[in-house]
């Protein structure tokens, strides 16, 4: 498996594309975007837990039903969420982009990302898709910038592999920031490849990688009512499609996690407001689900986030969120330590406090990726969750979201 | 019921001091503070659910189980907590208090709040007890003022009831401010009263009240490991002593229920870094359980209490939170307002956007005191849950607390 160039368009037989059409205001910023395969592809996909619902997502979950899925239309500045003609629209945003690229409504997935509760006038998508589909080609970034709301990055990555000799590729691009939260842990997530899996094998793959990835970052704790992680697979690298477990669905879940943990990173890094990318890595639980509890408790303490803000060693507040967390842990037990680029300092042994240099741990907490290492002595559980600091960026950029 | 003035003075048989004895750096902050009952009271106490418990809860919790009490001993400046040494520095304040007041260590009530994992020397405690024996007086406010950290305010409240024709007053003083999350929802919480109570009747008043009260606010969703809720009643009001469920013990409760509302309200508006308080009221849902999940969802978002600092009347972010609180709600049915001092603001009906004027919503959510009202249209239950908008100043306090 190797890093290769590009996102959603690194597969063959997939073109993307994002343009501004008129729904943020800012002329400068790209507004919608658009994600085609040459052939109909297997298409598997997982959305929020939270019962407010996109109207985005009840459409795209009956387009997906028969697992099948050609193009993706996704708009930013409006998440089409608590609106009265909601349903009414994204059926539209379908239509109108099934009519432009001569395929099947039912065949295309629709998302947005935005403020929730401002009517969506689907005029301007309409108004824009015969540009928006004129100019498809490998333009992933294009895309992956048409989805954005407050990120301030593009993201975007891909890689490629091999299933039955042949080369594969598969990619994707995200957009997050904000109400970041498990489950799921994000906003918008594409991803493409040209490996041949069944649509039931990719959910599959699906389902179970965002266990571990999607729904270990948090941002803020707010669960988005638009989450959507949609993966496409149209086959054209030409190996044997992939249909039950075994050396090639692990391949492909191989690659899949390389891209996924890779955007989770990003989302993470790139959360409203954040200085830092949070890594909290915890082993010696006595079960993973012990270890997922306790990192995810860690990642989400607002008191951790503002104190890695200020490179400030306060390990206490990790011990408190530990304490809390609602896992079982013996507390006199539990080590901590900091890691970063510039090395690695232990805080805590067997829950109390040991002798550190503050001056040395500031040096750690002052770069701009920081590990949390927790090892709690119970077992052989473990588990990794993403997040990022708090700022007085998040509560500038939160104050005053929607104007 | 009447607000009287004073905190736990305000009850006969109660003097208080505060005074700052060298734990905290700032001279000018008392750090150390005093409450005793002329006579042996009946005492009751609820403590944080967090695993990670100060080590003083450990030795108060033992104190007690006798249901008697005489003193409070508590510091600030130092949560002694995650301490090799703890228990005994524990036992060490009591011992240095029983002795100072000629009382039984088994009598006195231990607190210590402030940063975790910093060993607590009990060397200044001891060198300033007599000095703060020798102050004890009607000193509510000075013993308000030792117990507090990052508060901005002392907090103490009294009012007088009557039981059995007999006059009775109960007070209390409280110290908030960071780490406040259900349940508990507090850091400290002192209330003493001369109504005869049994300590068994004690312990079910308060038990069944921060239910209601202090498990119902939320500053920025870290459960402390020091929450301590405490409450002496040394029958000095000569009322035939409440030992059963009754008129008596309503009575009793309704006053309980005062004094812990209004320092409920005082924590929540003076959350660290707070500008606001948010009162988040939720009515007609299917029973009260949903409706305390539901507010206690809305008051916790990040999201919703950035919008509120901003004084952005972003509804959609409150029905974002009521859908991932896990509370099963129809979203189709949710009504939402906003209303302080300048008026009420209903902002979406059924789950959607309604027209509204957006300059008057502004002028209300610029006041200090916001009400988040929300109905669910799906019977009876209601509750409420206490708050405060997100700040650039809680980033700002919590990204260097220690230095």
């Amino acid at each position: 498996m190797q890093q290769i160039k590009g996102g959603v368009c690194a597969a063959k037989g997939f073109t993307a594309n994002g343009i501004h059409c008129g729904i943020r205001k800012n002329k400068t910023k790209r507004d919608l975007a658009l994600i085609v395969s040459d052939v109909p592809a297997a298409a598997a996909a997982v959305y929020t837990s939270n019962l407010v619902k996109s109207s985005t997502i009840l459409v795209t979950k009956k387009h997906l039903r028969n697992g099948i899925a050609r193009a993706v239309i996704c708009n930013s500045g409006n998440a089409n969420t608590c609106n009265a003609n909601g349903i009414e629209v994204a059926e539209t945003m379908c239509d109108l982009t099934a009519k432009t690229l001569g395929i099947d409504a039912e065949d295309v997935i629709v998302c947005s990302t935005g403020v929730i509760g401002q009517p969506l006038d689907p005029a301007p998508i309409a108004a824009a898709l015969p540009e928006l589909a004129k100019g498809l080609g490998d333009h992933s970034d294009l895309a992956a910038e048409g989805i954005m709301t407050t990120d301030t990055a593009m993201k975007e990555i891909a890689f490629s592999f091999t299933v039955d000799g042949k080369e594969c590729h598969i990619g994707g691009i995200a957009k997050g920031s904000g109400m970041i939260h498990p489950n799921l842990a994000t906003m918008l997530v594409f991803i493409t490849t040209d490996c041949a899996i069944s649509a039931e094998m990719l959910q599959k793959a699906l389902s179970a990688d965002v266990c571990d990835t999607f729904n270990m970052v948090s941002v803020d704790g707010d669960t988005s009512t638009n989450d959507t992680v949609a993966v496409l697979a149209n086959g054209q690298a030409g190996n044997t499609c992939i249909t039950e477990e075994g050396a090639d669905f692990d391949s492909f879940r191989q690659a899949l996690k390389a891209v996924t943990v890779y955007l989770c990173r990003c989302i993470a890094g790139d959360g409203e407001g954040a200085t830092k990318l949070l890594e909290c890595v915890v082993a010696g639980a006595k079960d993973e689900k012990t270890a997922k509890t306790v990192a995810k408790s860690v990642i989400c303490s607002s008191l951790t986030k503002a104190a890695m803000f200020g490179a400030d060693a306060n390990w206490g507040r990790i011990l408190c969120a530990i304490g809390y967390s609602g896992a079982q842990v013996d507390v006199t037990k539990v080590d901590v330590a900091f890691r970063s680029a510039k090395g690695t300092i232990p805080v805590c042994k067997n829950g109390a406090g040991i002798d550190f240099s503050e001056e040395i741990a500031k040096q750690i907490l002052l770069e701009k990726e920081i590990d949390i290492l927790i090892t709690l002595g119970d077992g052989d559980g473990a588990a990794t969750a993403w997040g990022c600091d708090l700022t007085y960026e998040y509560v500038k950029i939160n104050g005053d979201y929607r104007t």
